[in-house]
């Protein structure tokens, strides 16, 4: 056997052969770690397609989002557009102020009242109070408060037959609004008793209201005071500030000896105040005039706690407007004072509100 | 040679060699297969990567989209919480309404425009004509039309001094508004006169507007009625309508006999009626009450093109409102006919306008 070990051929052969072998092994194992890295790519390949996939419905979605956004942008614009804001957004957290108007019927009433909601229904956090002089409420005062989409109250109180005045009763004869007014107190005191913010404001129903005043209301701490426009016989009745800012008199020309001598469209106090002395109130027991005087006392403040508002008192951001006494023959006023339904056409009965 | 390719061992020799180099070969082209597979694979796990580098680019931007749309969202539900629209979304395709008012200086004035901008600041696609009765613009009516946010013309035509009213005159005195509705009609026809669309109204700053006229006025072809109330002595003025809903006549009392014996505020017209007639005009040169019937009749209208509107004119939508005129001394007149601001307190100025 070793001599063909020895063989020239057979060494050459075994040689080549081994030569061969090895490069079969080497190949081999190559061919091992090309199909082992083609399976971990293919993997890697599956997995990059998995995380497309969700990637790409991922995209879907928030493509479906920005659609839906979009849409919803585009209707906020048209709301936006149609009405435009007349105030300065972000008053969320404002206090609230609740705006409280008594209200009686006559021809105007509707339309005043009309007038009034539009100007109200552009204030944020305001909640009005109407209290109507009357047995029941009236549908027409709902109505116009439920298109006011103001939060709202609807109160009603009549007011006693001998404290009525009659249409042809001048208007400073008796005073008006007492038992609504303090039925809005009531309200507030029950339903509010918790209250650590808010504003309590009288705004009649025929008053002119520039929204700049809302703002002077939502920023008193006790009691706010501003001019009125048009009322007790001048131009803007106010208060005199020293040059300190603080009020040392009233320019009122009617009763100035009163405690407060301003109009109820003049002052606003915090709700805590009212909620706090549940005794202030509004009376047919005190003279001609003093309705604010005895309301503003019972709070038990002077005249050193008002807070002159509205740029130091030089502005007017209401107005005492009155609505003229409507022209109607005698057959009408008797019509309208039996406040029958029955005795007027359709569309009187929509313009009268009944 | 033939010798050595006969012997066994290199015959086995060949066929082994040959064997291997088969297998060789087939092994090379298999590696070779193999790596280009490997190059195609990287190839496509590259533009993978390349591709989830993008989607996810993509994705951020989108997110950066819903993040901008959400906090737009939030921005207008601010807006339109702050102030919920009180008439219906998408009317952006509405005919305009060119609201046209005609004002001069009076206690109430500045009072009277604040409180009628914010119910028209509520109306889409209005724009509001406001002329005064004075020879300069003055900048108190600018800043109540610029603060309504409407789109709006600013005019001023003063009245001939022998036409002009007393502050002491009736009403019904001397027709009011004459030049200033002429000049809105002169505007009108300048500017407006290849519009297709639109409906033009005379709106008097004291009157008082239910929101729903105007969606009465979008409706007209030619010419729309409507009642209106308290005015001429009525509870409701209003056309009188045959069972098949046209004009048959008036329910007026004063002066019945005038071809249109209607208010101001009663009707409202085609904007293509007045580009188109361009004599149709107010005047001096009419009898008293005229004004109405002397305009509609200018542009070739006749009862029967009067269109009801208000549900059949069953509704009012309009009230012909008065202020009252203010209570005010002498010597107050006296400073107010002057329209001197100097002889004012800056805070009276304000709340006049002046």
């Amino acid at each position: 056997m070793s001599s063909i070990l020895d063989r020239w051929w057979f060494r050459a052969f075994a040689a080549v052969a081994l030569f061969f072998l090895c490069q079969l092994g080497f190949i081999i194992s190559k061919v091992q770690n090309l199909d082992e890295e083609k399976m971990t790519l293919l993997a890697e390949i599956q997995t990059l397609e998995r995380k497309r996939d969700g990637l790409l419905m991922d995209i879907a979605n928030k493509e479906r989002d920005i659609v839906r956004l979009d849409r919803r942008e585009q209707q906020l614009e048209v709301l936006v557009r149609d009405r435009l804001s007349l105030v300065n957004a972000g008053r969320k957290n404002a206090p609230m102020i609740y705006f409280v108007t008594p209200t009686s019927f006559r021809p105007a009433q509707k339309a005043d009242l009309t007038r009034l909601s539009y100007a109200l229904s552009h204030v944020p956090n305001l909640h009005w109070i109407v209290i109507e002089d009357a047995s029941t409420a009236s549908d027409s005062v709902a109505r116009i408060l439920k298109r006011s989409q103001l939060p709202h109250t609807h109160l009603c109180v009549k007011t006693p037959a001998n404290m009525k005045m009659k249409h042809s009763d001048p208007s400073w004869y008796l005073p008006r609004g007492v038992p609504q007014r303090n039925a809005a107190l009531a309200w507030i005191r029950t339903q509010l008793s918790r209250a650590k913010t808010g504003a309590v404001y009288f705004g009649d129903d025929d008053n002119t209201y520039d929204l700049r005043l809302f703002d002077e209301i939502r920023s008193i701490d006790a009691v706010g005071i501003w001019p009125v426009g048009i009322v007790g016989g001048l131009v803007a009745e106010k208060p005199l500030l020293a040059e300190n800012g603080t009020v040392v008199g009233f320019n009122a020309v009617w009763k100035p000896e009163r405690p407060f001598p301003i109009d109820m469209a003049a002052f606003a106090v915090n709700l805590t105040l009212v909620t706090a002395n549940r005794e202030a109130s509004f009376s047919y027991d005190v003279p001609r005039g003093y309705q604010e005087s005895h309301f503003l006392t019972g709070l038990g403040l002077s005249r050193a706690d008002l807070e002159p508002k509205a740029m130091n008192c030089t502005r007017v951001y209401v107005w005492h407007t009155r609505t003229e006494k409507s022209k109607l023959s005698k057959a009408d006023w008797t019509r309208i004072i039996s406040q029958d339904r029955s005795v007027f056409e359709e569309v009187e009965a929509h313009g009268l509100g009944l």
